[in-house]
């Protein structure tokens, strides 16, 4: 053990090691409930490439397995540490190295903060479209850990789409370059893409090559109420099958739309059974959205309200923001994070409504709706044992159902700790077994990050 | 080798295999030129997934290398095989199985032509965008295994962004599912885009969920006139830079344009040093194109002319089209694939056509200008032994630019049998081992179209 932080001294400045249990003790998880962790042996902050490779140099020739961190903003214990482990924190590791406007990208550290480089880059007119709801915190580096979404992505896709090529520092310190800084690129296997979504358990990335996007027009929205999360879905359906495609399609169920108000009062309709939010950063979006509204009052919308100008919008989309804090306010809570085939968002809304009323707990579901991924969040009084049970076992009621639902358990938040079980459920024996082999032939001694996924 | 037929014969029907090597023979290699080929000991037309296992079980037991096979239209050699071998034809699995418009995905098997599924998607209002020039005949599968993408990809991005999820059978015939049926999901590592560009060497792909897009409106096409690469190459970065996101922008250089009005008169105008093609499919393409066409003059173009309607657009794409066919009818063509930054387009042009100079042959080029990713066109006389080494030379010295300038030495047609010593110089040491290490993952026996990529 101070073998270990000798060794790591070496090669560190003093203020980049801290080892006080106290103190490392807080670096022991990320937002995720229901996940193990333990006090780690110390936590590095590298400020440099050949820092990162002295690390976990050093962790190899100890043994000591490593967890790379960012913002701990997760949400599936993928960043938690054990007992005796090392992190690696990649926050000082922040720097924007290139804009590119020509090439449309940018080059970064993984310690960027996501809103840091939206901002920067917007100022050359540029737009990086993966936008979590954390994205005031999140790093570009969990970003790509976690392959995370956000509401872009019915319109501008994931973290996945945006990665040109990767500088990873691999468990050994050697240092691997993936993809490229060109538009295109075939030359072998898909080791960039491979990354992204790996939870830290492939290799630390320290310089990421990411593409850009012109900045789109202002975003218009609109709100539909629906007395029915039938009458929703349909919305939903009839809107993507005419050809329409919104900048961003949210969901809020009727638990949610009431924290929001009890936190917020912000006056939304109280007695809707979904509400759903439509936008369009399109040259027309005044138009677009008087045709989409059109579409949700023949499924049944009982009231649609298209806001009249950014301001309008802006209001709408902070009732979206507010769901998470407002269902949060109500007791502890566990989000869950499952995706489906968007034809089968209402069942998907009902199940979940069923699970709700059999487990006797309060689940708010906030959805992307557009890409069929809900966001059901258990609230549950962590106090009391015998509820803590029952939001648990509702949790994983919830991965069944999307998984007869024809869905995923995971739509962008990842696996982590939290659903390792049933990612074997997901991927099968053949699956399982060919993550495993993956992660052998980047990872041998398993000191990156052991344990997650699977 | 008999013993081969007997097995093989056990799981599939008689007209499935074939043995007679003068036709064997026709089956031994791909479009590309200066790559070796064998004539293979059978050809095997499975056309059920249960049988593609068979024939991988098969060869797995007598260690027979399988090389799985599309249309053959790949410029790599990617598809060639050795002497002995087994060639895994899926041309026979050709059913498109599902069409969902609300969910946007479709469903086929490996076999299914590029252009047929287009066609069949368009009757429902949706688009399958990748589009290589080679679509009336090339297959979904060997899209897949070469990660294709065609003119599109500027605005659209390559065939990786529309692969959801796929069934492989392993080399040991075990079948494998990747990925999903929902627009999101990071339910472990990635293995459904590390598949794509694999080119037959990790499993065989044996159905494919795909993402689809609305149908666009028509595209407006404009062609623009340089006296200089230089002047072409800045009007591409200005409109990439004003934040135009073309549907096409396309590039033929002064010989390739000479060679397409000497094949078909089509009055393009022979003294241009580069000729500019720029699409749009918005919602406003004249306007757009007005845009763009002040954009060009700005940068020095000494025409603009814009299509009046998509007749007119049609025909200069005719001309794009052309482009290949024109350079072939002077010589043997070897075609090249080197992706630059797009800010580098003009450099590369010209630089090949120094390279040109000093190997004393034509080499036309064509270019995906949007993407930086340029095909120059190398024409020789392959019975003049002299001419067809200095061909060979050339394209090495294409490969080499085109890394000195930050690019890639495949942007789209992979590295098969052709560029493997550059993939190597491409991705160095660490990077080459870690693709080892992958194929070894995934076929531990090196059955599955060994000896390509590297
Ligand atoms: C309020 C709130 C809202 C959220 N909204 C969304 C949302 O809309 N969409 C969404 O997708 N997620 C969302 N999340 C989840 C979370 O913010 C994302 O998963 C985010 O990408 C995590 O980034 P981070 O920097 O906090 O990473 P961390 O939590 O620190 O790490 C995440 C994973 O990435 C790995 N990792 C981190 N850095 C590196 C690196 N440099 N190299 C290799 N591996 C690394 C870690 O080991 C871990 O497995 C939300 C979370 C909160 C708390
Ligand atoms: C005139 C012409 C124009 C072209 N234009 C373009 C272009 O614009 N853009 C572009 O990207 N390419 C282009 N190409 C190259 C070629 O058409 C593409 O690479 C195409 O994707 C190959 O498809 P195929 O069915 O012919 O595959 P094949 O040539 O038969 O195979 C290609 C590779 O995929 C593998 N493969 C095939 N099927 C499977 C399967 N089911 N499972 C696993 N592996 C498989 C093979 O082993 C091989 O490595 C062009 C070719 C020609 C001749």
């Amino acid at each position: 053990m101070s073998d270990l932080i000798d060794r790591l001294l070496d090669g560190l400045p003093q203020d980049a090691v801290l080892t006080d249990p106290d103190v490392t003790r807080g670096y022991a998880q990320d937002m995720a409930g229901f996940c193990d962790s333990g006090t780690p042996a110390a936590v590095v902050f590298p400020e440099t490439v050949a820092q990162v490779q002295h690390v976990l140099r050093t962790a190899t020739a100890l043994r000591v397995p490593v967890v790379p961190q960012g913002a701990r903003t997760g949400l599936s214990g993928g960043a938690n540490a054990a007992s005796g482990w090392l992190v690696l924190s990649l926050l000082r590791m922040n720097r924007i190295l290139e804009i590119d406007p020509v090439n449309r990208i940018a080059v970064v550290e993984p310690g960027v903060v996501n809103a840091e480089l939206s901002r920067v880059v917007a100022r050359h007119g540029l737009n990086y479209p993966p936008d979590p709801s954390s994205w005031e915190s999140c790093t570009i580096g969990g970003n790509i850990g976690t392959g995370s979404g956000g509401l872009c992505c019915v319109k501008y896709g994931t973290t996945s789409e945006y990665v040109l090529g990767l500088d990873v520092v691999l468990a050994d310190g050697r240092l691997l370059t993936t993809g490229r800084r060109t538009a295109k690129g075939v030359a072998g296997y898909d080791l960039t893409r491979l990354f992204v979504g790996s939870e830290g358990t492939l290799g630390v990335v320290v310089r990421a090559v990411l593409a850009l996007r012109p900045s789109p027009p202002p975003q218009l929205v609109l709100a539909a109420e629906f007395a029915s999360t039938g009458d929703a879905g349909a919305a939903v359906c009839a809107v993507m099958e005419a050809g329409w495609t919104p900048s961003l399609m949210e969901l809020m169920d009727t638990t949610t739309v009431r924290a929001v108000n009890a936190l917020a009062r912000m006056g939304l309709p109280d007695s809707t059974a979904a509400l759903l939010l439509v936008g369009f950063d399109s040259t027309d979006p005044t138009g677009d959205l008087a045709a989409v509204a059109e579409l949700c009052r023949a499924a049944g919308a009982t009231d649609v309200v298209p806001a009249a100008d950014s301001a309008e919008s802006e209001l709408l989309l902070e009732a979206r923001r507010l769901a998470l804090p407002a269902l949060d306010s109500l007791g502890t809570t566990m989000i869950d994070d499952v995706a489906v085939p968007r034809s089968r968002l209402a069942a998907m809304l009902d199940g979940t409504a069923a699970i709700a009323a059999e487990y006797d707990l309060t689940i708010g579901v906030v959805a992307h709706a557009g890409d069929g991924n809900t966001h059901p969040v258990v609230v549950f009084d962590a106090a009391d044992p015998d509820q803590a049970a029952r939001a648990r076992a509702s949790f994983d009621a919830i991965m069944e159902l999307g998984l007869d639902l024809g869905g995923t358990i995971t739509g962008e938040h990842g696996v982590g700790l939290l659903k390792k079980e049933w990612l074997a459920r997901e991927l099968g024996p053949v699956g399982l077994e060919m993550q495993r082999r993956l992660k052998a032939a980047f990872d041998p001694d398993n000191l990156l990050n052991p344990g997650k996924l699977f």
